[in-house]
């Protein structure tokens, strides 16, 4: 029988048990409270885009005070339509912690069957190939198919540890404008309304994320811009049965009979699992402008695509499956089994701005999600990009917000908020860019047409799939030169190669991961995990090791050469250069995680520069021993290089391992010094 | 922007937003309500073990009027003091959904290292050694050490998804006795107390969570048996100033001035991680008696070692630690930075019996946790074997209770509930052994001792802690042969080798997790997973492919030969017997996992036996890509082999492949036939 004399400080519990992420430090007064309803920022949306905003800016210190989001629905998503995660959201959402349920629920899926036209007329259709779903580098080599609905409830879960009021639900946003003689520090002025009941509120930024339909863009006078298909498509989920073998595969059927896409979804509350089928209903329509904001340079009559559509049924929708299928045959398991169906006729558009400056040059209002692209379902893209524009947006608002950066600080307009459209616009582009030939591609036949003329190969199919699997991934996308992405050629590049989309270090890309050994304590862990609920104490710990969690820090990333042991070697210089610089900004916003490649002898603390200890005791790695690290990220172990890798886990610089010069002014222009 | 023709189900939500585990199939009646407050389950404590056991039993499906934990305390533990999850318990809780915050959050402890006087006067003592913490196969190859406080809240968490009522807090129980005179349906008639506020409560069955003190012991008589060791520790939890290079590492430091055990722990709340020092405090003091329950075979007085321990303060603590580093200082990091202190003395001591039967020989009343075990917490096994012990008795209550055995279904005393005690009182033997080998050695010396007699050596010490380590990672274990275990040796083996620690397939033992890609759909997957929030559709899908989830139920396990092709080989033979045993038992509570080796072709659904399809569409794999399973479970591919899995994740018995008529007949005495 355990017998104690026994002593507990009166703080243990709170110390121990910590279980939030930590806010940003704010450099920046709180506004006063007044007798006007007024927020730092309102989101009208709470799908994903809105709800994923809402989380990241609450967990970087903005309270229920500065912080207010809208949504016209009582709840989280019941029968929307979204259900693809890519490895890149995938990747972002195990940094904010918030994967693990996802990935264990969800569908996975690693591979996709390609089925063809066969040469054997009994057969009518074969598998040509299986291909693994995702061919680039990624912590998670493949996708998951989950509801959106409860991507929703994930983000609103844990959204409640950070605000009291949540979701503010049952109220829509009916008009903005921007009034700057009202209040120019509060000057976006909006109409709210909850249940019948109006109200106005002033606000520093409003961001729309309330979806295709947006009252934001159409406030703003954004325009859409893009064309129609001319393809009708039905999309249905249900459970399937079916002798056809690769009905948990995602599979491209491309059969005499038409087209099908095979989407395994995620098992349901029966034990059952979903499948979802986007089925081609053959024949071609004339394009679509039935929707009156939309400038889609043709004036063809919207009744003939409205009437198509409209003559689609779940029949018609299973009959055109069915005759694709065969010589398989498929149907629902039973009665009830069908849980939604829809046809669509979806064109490629996107928003030509999306954010509105006022008179002094500063972004005010932002939109964010289906507000800014729609494209068709089938590439699973939707809920990803939506997120993502969130994902960007959240730290430059929160930055600017919170005094951070160098025009803030200052009370000047601030030019990082621009750079959420410069980045995002350019993703959406080559999102539609891609819908546009895959969509196209998938609509045509494989294989001789009847007539004669030659109809699509399977490997001119094949190799638009594989080259968008960069960008349908969310691995390989790349942004485009800002003050927040430097790729200056005139420095000195200490990365060899260009195969980006391999992992080398990159501007404007993100910083692949990669596994790692910790010096202090032999954990074998993954470079892009941290600990993301403890506070840092800004007092005494500025730099306490979260590695690459996705909690709103600037980290650099120094991959030190093989002279580390060397007193006065490069790396041991740089490293006290870099301890001079991280004190030089706000307490806790600038994190240091050093790797150092292989020794030529085993080595302590005392052995190298006390920096190490000092700036990264807990995220210090040996490079070799998992992952080769150099190899993976294009750096010559005996020359070494740093990095600056921006909060959202992008690589905003990356400059010779000498250059520390270079480095701290990429991050003078961004975050002020104290 | 999307045009739809739109349709949703009425039950969409509901189907596609699963958040539960599945209920155990109910085949006993419902005890009718009345005006005595009645339970079929009362839990004592809601330390580990007792939320444990609460939460195992929500999920299997007692609802809150059937289930009722009390604890005296307001809330989870504030100031207790274990903090080691072992590799097994993380496995366990991997299994039911529940590890991931541990893992990303908790100290993963992958590393030992020894320290050593040296020979270099002037170095004084010096790594001898840095091995892994666990040396053994296992799915996590680490420790993991977090506040015991987070775990409770974790499982508390969780409870309330199934629970309204949670944990009866400010609770206590006074006293219990076997009454069946008065009820015997319910014969344990229980003293509680709220506030000061006396009830009497009715139970079918009792558990003592309600640790080392425990009143359930005490009132049922059971006796601690065991002895007291005579050394002195202090423990002591806090941020460290240390230049000690191996502060993040688990360490034993055998040091002239004497022995120091360093265990890193989690980060907390300030972003400081905190480290806990086991420290010796030198001179023997006589064996302590001080407890009168305790029988210690010894009649010194108890006087000696409470007195010398009541010397122990902080000061005591740090003196000696400080002595032990040196040459290394170490020092709390500054005021305030101890958490917690405690100086014990512990015995190691089991209790006798684990259960106590009613007249008719049903086991009424069990213990579990420390109220069964104490023992010393420097092996960090304490919060490990408490759980375990739920973990292990969760599953034949459940059973039992739902009239799912076939002595429950005939109500006859059910002897699967004294499994119980044969299983988890042969651990707690072994447990105590095992620490009062390490506990004497680890309070020894290393090295001659001053008076020239040899004192312990390196390699002595090193052989105590490895031999352990299969049993204080638990991978080890073995349960002892019982009506769930059978080891038949008159049946053919189909499994060669015997190292059982490596994973072959041996009854007793726990199914070593393997990695293995699906059939299906070729999802890359830890076989120990298995998606927990799904609720099986009893009348349609008797088998939905949960894999090794801890969802209560039976799995076979089949490992068919190289034969599976052939239509007659008994590969097929046997699949085909299987299905029609899985049709004997009750919808939803035998599912099959299927594995095949490496074959000479490549196959497709209709080249192989439809049972698989019908019973393991979703958890049939090819066991040959990612780990050899044939290998590691020690399966011959072209013979084969069955096994039967416990739902606790145990082998029951293993068999040769056509051997189904073994398997059945052990099923039948475990699982009633409908």
């Amino acid at each position: 029988m355990p017998v104690f004399t026994e002593f507990a400080s009166a703080s243990r519990e709170l110390r121990v048990l910590p279980s939030f992420a930590p806010p940003l430090p704010r450099c920046s007064p709180i506004p006063k409270t007044s007798d006007v309803e007024k927020y730092e920022v309102v989101i009208a949306g709470a799908g994903p885009a809105g709800l994923m905003l809402n989380l990241l800016l609450a967990r970087y210190g903005l309270s229920d005070e500065s912080l207010l989001c809208v949504d016209a629905k009582s709840t989280t998503l019941k029968s929307g339509q979204a259900d693809g995660i890519q490895p890149r959201t995938l990747e972002t959402l195990k940094s904010l912690g918030l994967a693990d349920e996802i990935l264990t629920e969800g569908c996975q899926m690693w591979q996709v069957a390609f089925w063809n036209p066969s040469n054997d007329k009994k057969k009518i259709i074969e598998r040509t190939s299986i291909i693994p779903d995702v061919s680039v580098p990624a912590r998670y080599p493949h996708e998951v198919t989950i509801h959106q609905g409860r991507i929703e409830r994930i983000l609103e879960t844990d959204l409640h540890r950070y605000s009291k009021r949540g979701v503010q639900r049952n109220t829509k946003l009916n008009d903005v404008k921007i009034d700057e003689e009202g209040d120019p520090e509060f000057p976006v002025l909006c109409e709210i309304e909850t249940e019948g009941h109006k109200r106005t509120v002033r606000t520093k930024y409003l961001v729309g994320a309330d979806g295709a339909h947006s009252v934001v863009r159409r406030s703003m006078g954004l325009k859409l811009e893009g064309e129609s298909l001319d393809h009708i498509w039905g999309v249905v989920d249900l459970i399937v049965d079916t002798d056809f073998p690769d009905i948990r595969r995602r599979c491209a059927i491309h059969s005499p009979a038409g087209s099908v896409m095979v989407i395994p979804r995620e098992r349901i509350a029966t034990g059952d699992y979903l499948t979802r089928l986007y089925v081609q209903v053959p024949g071609d329509v004339n394009p679509d402008n039935d929707d009156p904001e939309v400038s889609t340079g043709t004036n063809t009559p919207p009744t003939d695509a409205r009437s198509r559509r409209s003559q689609v049924t779940e029949k018609t929708i299973f009959d055109n499956a069915a005759a694709a299928f065969k010589p398989y045959y498929i149907r629902p398991k039973k009665g009830g089994a069908v849980d939604w169906w829809a046809a669509y006729q979806i064109g490629q558009r996107v928003t030509d701005n999306f954010s509105v400056k006022d008179s002094k040059g500063e972004d005010r209002v932002f939109i964010a999600g289906d507000a800014c692209h729609t494209h068709s379902p089938k590439a699973g893209q939707g809920m990803n990009v939506s997120m993502m524009d969130s994902y960007n947006l959240a730290w430059k608002l929160a930055y600017s917000i919170h005094g951070l950066t160098p025009s803030a600080a200052n009370g000047k307009p601030d030019p990082i908020l621009q750079t959420y459209h410069t980045e995002r616009h350019t993703i959406a582009e080559q999102l539609i860019a891609f819908d546009r030939d895959f969509s196209s591609m998938f609509s045509g036949k494989i294989g001789p047409s009847e007539d004669g003329v030659g109809g699509l190969t399977h490997e001119e199919f094949m190799e638009v799939f594989s080259r968008g699997n960069g960008f349908t991934s969310g691995c390989g996308i790349e942004y485009p030169e800002n003050m927040t992405v430097n790729r200056d050629s005139d420095a000195v590049n200490p990365i060899s190669g260009n195969d980006y989309l391999s992992g080398l270090l990159r501007p404007g890309r993100r910083l692949l991961n990669v596994r790692l050994v910790r010096h202090a304590d032999g954990y074998r862990r993954d470079l892009q995990d941290g600990k993301i609920n403890a506070i840092v104490e800004y007092t005494t710990n500025p730099n306490k090791k979260l590695d690459f969690a996705s909690t709103g820090r600037f980290r650099i990333l120094c991959l030190t050469s093989t002279d580390l042991l060397n007193p006065q070697g490069v790396s041991a210089k740089t490293l006290t250069a870099l301890g001079r610089a991280i004190r030089r900004f706000p307490l806790s916003v600038i994190e240091q995680v050093v790797i150092h490649p292989r020794m030529e002898r085993e080595f302590m603390w005392n052995d190298i520069p006390s920096e190490i200890k000092q700036y990264s005791e807990m995220a210090f790695y040996s490079g070799y021993e998992l992952d080769d690290v150099y190899e993976t990220y294009g750096v010559n172990p005996s020359e070494g290089a740093l990095a600056i890798v921006r909060p959202d886990g992008y690589v905003g610089i990356v400059a010779s391992l000498p250059d520390v010069e270079r480095v701290e002014k990429f991050l003078e222009s961004l975050v002020r010094t104290v």
